[in-house]
């Protein structure tokens, strides 16, 4: 039988992926400095023989053969997945990964240097390439998926999306929002004038702030039975869901900032670990996509771990770890700080959508060529005096060579940002609706109602569905930029 | 060109090595505890993946085609060592390999869990079946190779090996320990009787071993650039030559046991650390074999770590670590501790040789025929009487099912654990005729002459001379028990 090929092609290329993912966690964490060369030469040959294997021509046949099977519906579900996993990864020709890929090499490597030297001058030209080969693979990728360029670039990272429908969301979120920036930052400036901000006392042993972390990962449901929390330079979640490798790094002098940054990933490894497990070696085992993915670590992150409710049961436990005695109102300005910044990934939950969106809108000018690279300096920072009151002008390393997508060439990424916000605000109206008492159980620090239903609606899904649908069938309806402004309403607007 | 293609082919199975072996190191170490039964599904594929891209008809068809081909004398060795590896790795038909694989996982399992309740009639029958299936294995393996049986075996292990040469040396070993072992005893009760044990006082924390571990490694010569030390339950030394991963464990009450397991393991990372870098995708650039890997570990936990000078110089460095002065009187009875004992592993380096002659010789007829299962527990009990003048009559848990190695085939592979300590006291000898002055390198510390020594004869040459052959060019003769035999009289004789 056909599909029994697939399944079996399945679970090598699982074997292959645990290999890469624990490899990656490793390098990041546990690999000795002089490892990395030898490294990435393993994890390079690794990715062409999982290539090799994923692509062959026979996997095509065995994919129109498993159509004219008799399967049952999950393995129906499989197939159509085991395709798009097919076409996404031969729609592009050997050639043109090739030449993309040395081009991508070479302009991140340039971004790197360049970047710290804010030389936009001597970057552009690599930018330039890279868009032109962008441009070239939307298209092709439009040619196969019979869609718009830009959508087939977003296909990639969160399937079913479709600028058509973002557009307008994020249209009316940007509008709230440029009114609503300055409303919260009057609404913070008069609470300081009020009861001025109690410092971080900035001694919090690093043994001290993980123990806290472990307690708070294992009290929203992180399994530590199959999964670990060490330290890396970047904070990731990485390794595969039977052991599942989140990382922090530690300030002595803070500890909000590791804890916080340790739900983030708490909410990353809780989808991860509570995949179906039968399908693991199927990609229809595997999380929906990035939009999704990041739902889930803000719903964590924002939606709990920034919840006052949440921090009701925490300071105890904070106090008990910390041996620091924190009230309610002293804690909740650090932890709902607003600020205008340049810097994205720095933002706030109120101002990071401008952030994306600013991108969102630069990047499909970028693809369709309505917008050149040449012009990107001045329209960036139009766009950031608009939404945000800042310039940039002069300072591309904080303007449009700010990130690192681009230099790679991952253009469609930057919406899954926002969509896993307004998503995650999206889930938790949807939740709160069935289980009126959330509030008073995360209170408590009892997160089981909320984990069954998010295991339901979409940890069990896997890829089941189409990340609208998903999101659709999980919260009763389309995506709503109403849940996420009310949500942004209710923590930073005028009560 | 086919050397090209097996040139080729190196690196696919280099970076299939490198994740199995950082997977391997990773389980052992920071795997979380419900990752194992996904990580065995893993490994057992990646082993598959492996084992299809080496054994691949084609490879034959490139190796019999570069025979041909103009090939610098590296490519000559490495052609050479290409054909030993896939002669080994297809001798075996696949179905025997399938038969043998199972029973031997069987086995395994029995053993532990029958060993624990010293049952020697339950696990009978499976050692049985083992040792069934192992005379098959041989057979089939001389006939490929050309061997007798049992060389065929070792072959495996140390390429070049043979019964023939070894059974002389070992017999004159153990004739030399039967009388010596009375007599170290002797000696050590009367230097006893003279000056009491001072004993470990018993408080070393963990975190100030593994500093100590440290300092002495990276003075050993441990490029802890290209390594590190962490804590597993049996200690290990894995990972890749770029990044070696040993483990130890620690006692708080005994800072000894954990230091010395750590210096073993260092001579065998040294070894991995200095294999030819050019090589590295080749079997030619692989450690030589099981004997000779053993003989560097050997090298610094006996002649280096347990020579008196080497105190000389580590004691301050003790003294600085862990706080605690020791005279060279009294720490040198800790280290140069000799016991007669039933267990192997624990043994010291005096009593260790008979536990593995007895091995050898009865593997020897175990695989000849010459002796039944059945017979096993008094021909054990009859060699270890007459060599340690112990008995393990009723006792096969400390007898015959003391060892893995038999429950899982490995038929042998014993006799490299003494040709390893009697190469090592052969090196030392070597060396030290050229280099007089070593004692007191190693009193200063300086290990650079003794490594570069070693880099050069031993190190460099990864697998380019059988095992014997390494050995003469290194030392300029044959295996010789005398070496060992002086080495022993030097440091546990009467003086």
């Amino acid at each position: 039988m056909s599909f029994e090929k697939l399944d079996e092609l399945g679970r090598k290329l699982e074997a292959l992926e645990h290999a890469q993912a624990i490899l990656g966690a490793d390098e990041a964490t546990h690999m000795a400095v002089g490892g990395g060369e030898k490294r990435a030469e393993a994890m390079a040959t690794l990715a062409g023989i999982y290539h090799r294997q994923a692509t062959a021509p026979e996997v095509a046949d065995w994919i129109g053969a498993a159509k004219t099977e008799s399967l049952d519906e999950d393995q129906q579900s499989a197939l159509r997945e085991f395709e798009r996993q097919y076409t996404n990864l031969t729609c592009l020709p050997a050639e043109f990964v090739e030449r993309q890929t040395a081009a991508r090499l070479r302009s991140e490597q340039l971004w790197r240097d360049l970047r710290a030297k804010n030389d936009w001058a001597g970057f552009r030209p690599a930018l330039e390439n890279i868009v032109a080969l962008v441009r070239e693979e939307a298209g092709m990728r439009a040619d196969v998926l019979k869609l718009s360029p830009y959508d087939a670039l977003m296909e990639q990272y969160d399937p079913g999306n479709r600028a058509a429908d973002i557009a307008p969301v994020f249209a009316e979120l940007k509008i709230f929002l440029t009114d609503f920036v300055p409303e919260a930052l009057a609404v913070q400036e008069e609470r300081l004038a009020n009861r001025p901000l109690k410092p971080l006392s900035g001694v919090y042993p690093i043994e001290k702030q993980r123990e806290l972390g472990l307690t708070l990962m294992a009290a929203v449901g992180f399994d530590l039975n199959h999964g670990s929390l060490s330290v890396s330079h970047h904070p990731f979640c990485g390794g595969v869901p039977t052991d599942v490798r989140i990382t922090t790094r530690y300030k002595t002098s803070d500890f909000l900032s590791a804890l916080m940054g340790v739900l983030h990933e708490t909410g990353h490894a809780l989808y991860e670990q509570n995949l179906p497990k039968a399908w693991s070696h199927w990609p229809l085992g595997k999380a929906r996509g990035m939009a999704v993915h990041e739902s889930q670590s803000l719903f964590v992150e924002k939606q709990l771990g920034r919840n006052p409710a949440f921090w009701r049961w925490a300071l105890p436990v904070v106090e008990r770890d910390l041996g620091e005695a924190w009230t309610l109102e002293d804690l909740l300005p650090h932890v709902h700080r607003v600020e205008r910044g340049l810097i994205r990934v720095d933002a706030d939950e109120v101002t990071y959508p401008l952030h994306v969106i600013l991108r969102f809108e630069l990047e499909q000018d970028l693809v369709s060529g309505r917008l050149e690279v040449a012009e990107l300096p001045e329209a960036w920072d139009a766009k950031m005096r608009a939404y945000l009151g800042l310039s940039t002008i002069d300072n591309a390393a904080d303007g449009p060579m700010q990130d690192v997508h681009w230099p790679s060439a991952a253009f469609g990424y930057f919406p899954s940002y926002t969509l896993g916000a307004m998503m995650a605000a999206q889930q938790w109206a949807a939740l709160t609706r069935e289980h009126p008492s959330a509030d008073d159980d995360i209170a408590r620090g009892d997160f089981d109602a909320v984990n069954a239903w998010r295991r339901e609606r979409i940890w069990s899904q896997g890829s089941r569905y189409s990340t609208p649908e998903l999101l659709e069938r999980a919260t009763g309806e389309k995506l709503n930029a109403a849940h996420f402004i009310a949500h942004l309403k209710r923590r930073y607007g005028k009560s």
